[in-house]
């Protein structure tokens, strides 16, 4: 008799307008489950347990009402919640993975996935776990999607040269303490903001920012701005949007470049209502390049950034900070307090421990 | 006895909030001026007998109270009005220029200009016009300032490929009209958007616009948009800015690209009531560059751009429209119409008949 297991799921309750709150999510009752692949799933499909789940603004899009044809289609009320994650293989009939291997890529908010074609395209084989202090937990981080958002945006996107000026907004997340040590090691002078003094704190004492300010604590960001960059600003990292790029527009030096990133000041606002941006202006002026870009068009990229940032967490160059709740059923709280900025680092969600 | 002549200058008035009318320049009276240049003049200096002057939407910039340094001066009530022109040299202490020689570029609203280093940079010696049928005026507009800005705008920063699909606004300008012609060479589908039935007409008949629309006739620009561009727009040549460029993000299709030339609905507002931008999040979801250029930074590419487009000139395949006021009294009413749309193709203003 083959064996199973329970599973326990989270899956979005209904439609989120404004704010998501917990409520907006229900973790289902455990059913039983069996520990195989059957016949129900397409060939090609994955079983995995999954260990560690990634909490990113951009699940805040999937969990509105679709209005229209998007990059990315949404959550479906009483679905799972699907996102990155850490997982190891129990069955799987993609010739690329074997029972036992560990993986990062796109799954579910359960205790096992199946994963199937062609999300499994997003599923990738972790060889590094464990080796010289690199945590299993960093795949969904810094060697994870947030990783090669933070290098394709900074070293792609922006082409840095020594020398120049670089703000990050939302600078402690999970991408901003990235690009933020990615441009001092650049030899950039580099500049983040955040939410609270800890996180200011964190962004000078332990990433190496050159200066920091709290947006909260600045009734004037133009101001805020102008005096962290007397000569003005060459790349923007954006992360947040609204009235924080409006104040960089003003702050621009000629020929800067804009990665925009995301967006989380704006994820919460109703669909045309998203705030004004008036500054366009200083587009032509200063001749700004402004781009936004997708990680998962850059997937190919992934070996060479692997390769190139290893060293620098093993040797303990490069700092990273996580935000850890403990179980999938502090998974909701854990995705709604991204947008109240309560995590401190990156914000991820342990479910199970086989390392 | 050095010979001498009768100058008159047009100079801004006051400085103008909201629209400019005619009573913010003036034609002042004539004086007597030498026909050579003086001990007065800096080394360099060139004396010129202006022929034709363009009448430009950025000029209305520099007609407002500097607010900030901007990256270019602006103009200063009592001081002669300047901008781009066709002239003949008088007397020239630039090794490049010789009198007789004819020049485009920057010089004065009067009938002489000495102008000065570093502007004498910006005088071009004219070798083709007259030939096969090249008309001096043309050094306003396509084989001037607005000639290269569309073919840098669209050519470099665009990057167009055969098959995309092209949206261009104020398309009949002097810009706009060479855009349009640009894209369907290239082989692109192109649309053009313009504010009467006369100008559409226009695009349609005689610049080989595969489709046009009056932006004044339609209630929702976005839905305009759709309805040209089922499949979505994969460049827009931006002139206009407001809610058209916010109407254009909702319809860019992935990995478009934006060009901002010009903001010309936006230049009469008082700054820091410019329209609203929302539509921002497109630039992520699609994966948007936007980018902003002015044609001084890409002079080097002045002569490719000339001995590409003038075969096109002299055997017909671009058709290029002008708006010629006559006499330089006329030249205040000829710039205020420019932001009512009163002109039909490149508005420029003939001040002498010497060719």
């Amino acid at each position: 008799m083959a064996a199973t297991a329970t599973n326990r799921r989270v899956v979005l309750k209904e439609y989120v307008e404004g704010y998501p709150r917990e409520e907006h999510m229900e973790l289902l009752p455990a059913t039983e489950i069996p520990l195989h692949l059957t016949s129900d799933n397409p060939p090609g499909s994955v079983l995995v347990r999954n260990l560690c789940l990634s909490c990113d603004p951009y699940m805040r899009l999937k969990m509105s009402r679709p209005l229209r044809a998007s990059y990315t289609d949404g959550f479906v009320p009483g679905s799972v919640i699907t996102g990155y994650g850490v997982a190891r293989v129990v069955d799987s009939s993609d010739p690329r993975l074997s029972p036992g291997d560990l993986v990062w890529g796109i799954t579910g908010w359960e205790d096992y996935s199946v994963v199937k074609p062609p999300v499994t395209a997003f599923l990738s084989k972790i060889s590094h776990a464990g080796e010289g202090g690199v945590p299993l937990s960093y795949y969904t981080g810094i060697l994870g999607m947030p990783g090669l958002t933070a290098y394709v945006g900074f070293h792609e996107i922006c082409a840095p040269k020594a020398g120049e000026t670089v703000f990050v907004s939302a600078a402690s997340g999970a991408v901003g303490q990235l690009v933020g040590q990615f441009a001092r090691l650049a030899g950039c002078r580099v500049v983040g903001s955040a939410g609270s003094a800890e996180k200011v704190e964190l962004l000078k004492s332990k990433f190496g920012f050159h200066d920091a300010f709290n947006y909260k604590e600045e009734p004037d960001l133009a101001a805020a701005l102008a005096r962290c960059f007397p000569e003005g600003i060459d790349i923007y990292f954006e992360n947040v949007g609204g009235a924080m790029l409006d104040a960089v527009l003003l702050n621009m030096r000629a020929h800067g470049r804009i990665a925009v990133c995301g967006l989380i000041s704006q994820y919460n606002l109703k669909s045309g209502e998203w705030d004004a941006v008036r500054n366009i202006s200083a587009v032509i002026g200063k001749r700004l390049r402004v781009e936004g870009f997708l990680e998962p068009d850059h997937k190919h990229l992934y070996p060479k950034y692997e390769e190139w940032v290893l060293p620098y967490i093993r040797d303990g160059t490069i700092a990273y900070v996580e935000d850890v709740a403990e179980g999938l059923e502090s998974a909701p709280k854990a995705l709604v307090g991204l947008f109240h900025g309560r995590n401190v680092g990156k914000q991820l969600v342990r479910i199970a421990n086989d390392e």
